[in-house]
């Protein structure tokens, strides 16, 4: 039997998800069906979904798991009533802050502009992003070589390793102007860092990947040509990591992270900073 | 006076920056300075930052905040016995979930690989978010309009509005392959919708922004120019927010959001569902 679950909010829903996901998770016993509802920010539109909550029980004879982050409390109170096994994220830590910080938050005094600091450092925030993925994709792929001086850090693999998406990442969740570099076969066989990247090995971080996922994935691109045979794969990879050992250039294997992971260990690992503060 | 603020994870610490910065913003009269520690995943780890937040309740007589998202409860005790206001979200919430669900959480038994359900369905999740980033990428800019016929959604507006973040955002986060067009001044005095994008009218939404916005924004980019020209900005933008109407594509302002609200109310207004499961 599945259990439903409703991720609420009055913005995006990231927040619910995220934290809703990483607690339900430790239930592999149950099999769950998740709904996000972003945008939850009056008691009308509440309603509607404590609407959909009550049949849902009355149908399944379950009553749903319900994650909320909504702010306003008069909105929240709504779901509240509704026939659900409910966590109010919010409510649960804002009074014990409130106690530990000796002032009232503004929870109950409005509806305040959540994940938003003054305008001037939110403008800023927004344009270093857009900044940032724009950067990704003017040098995706080894494009533009001379903005290199430009980049924060250059990421460099062979073909599917996931240069691509953690560049964009890169640039769009910590606003880090990230370019990156394919490793094609004719510079793997010339045993030497290719000459567009010698002048900016101090920035370089390498992907690699296990061979037979690597294959897999470049099945799906394209089936059974020489480029996603397993022999190829194999001879690639460990040409590359060769490469990064003489070099000293830092790698991290993607075989089994998240795009979010590979970000978040690479600059770790690279001792780079955000440049989008997160508070 | 600066609050310190610690948000630790065992994963990429997402989840903790997340919902403490939720929590944070609620309290605008104290100043907060925020650090974020990911993949503390042994005591060892969590004893150099017990030690650190110590260091800092000791130099600034006021305890930091820690927003504790660690899973393994032998890692987290070590944080809890330190000089910190303690916010311990898993444990929180888990028991009452235990009790709900009839079932032990996994959090007792071990450590389970979170934000990871079977490998199957991860594989293709991340596909999916792979195809999704490089379909953004090479339908950028109205390039390669053959690939239209792919698209869940064409997002159109003038220079600047937001489109290619917004594209590689919904790549990214929901699996949804989005295109984009600018609109250019050529085509928006032909009062016309493109010829490009004429065949797929129902995937069309449009972007609109403030004029003023626009032109600071553009000025960043190209200071004094007539393509930042207030001017400018005005009629490009009226031009394009006429041809919306005229052709009932649905469009959103995005001077006041943030790409993931950009993103999360177009999907919503659109009612296109995520193609990478949440659960």
């Amino acid at each position: 039997m599945k259990r439903k679950v409703f991720f609420l909010s009055d913005s995006t829903g990231m927040t619910a998800e995220n934290l809703g996901r990483s607690l339900l998770v430790q239930f592999p016993q149950i099999q769950f069906e998740s709904v996000t509802k972003p945008f939850v920010d009056t008691p009308e539109k509440a309603q509607r979904i404590a609407a959909e909550i009550n049949k849902e029980a009355h149908e399944t004879a379950a009553r749903p798991i319900v994650i909320d982050t909504i702010i306003d409390q008069e909105v929240s109170k709504v779901i509240e009533k509704s026939s659900c096994f409910y966590i109010d994220v919010f409510s649960t830590f804002l009074s014990p802050l409130e106690a530990e910080l000796g002032v009232r938050s503004a929870h109950n005094v409005g509806h305040p502009a959540i994940f938003k600091e003054d305008s001037r450092t939110v403008d800023q925030a927004y344009m270093q992003r857009i900044d940032a993925v724009h950067f990704a994709l003017a040098n995706d792929d080894g494009m533009h070589l001379h903005r290199y001086a430009e980049a924060d850090i250059i990421l460099i693999g062979v073909s599917r390793t996931g240069k691509t998406p953690t560049s964009v990442y890169l640039g769009m969740q910590y606003g880090i102007k990230a370019a990156n570099y394919p490793l094609i076969p004719d510079d793997l066989e010339t045993r030497k860092l290719p000459a567009a990247l010698a002048d900016h090995q101090r920035k370089l971080f390498g992907l690699t990947i296990r061979a037979g996922r690597l294959s897999e994935i470049r099945h799906e691109r394209k089936p059974n040509s020489h480029y996603a045979n397993l022999r190829t794969c194999v001879d690639e990879i460990r040409q590359a990591e060769t490469l990064y050992r003489q070099y000293r250039v830092p790698y991290i294997d993607t075989t089994q992270l998240s795009i979010e992971e590979i970000a978040a260990r690479m600059l770790q690992r690279a001792g780079i900073e955000r440049r989008v503060a997160s508070l």
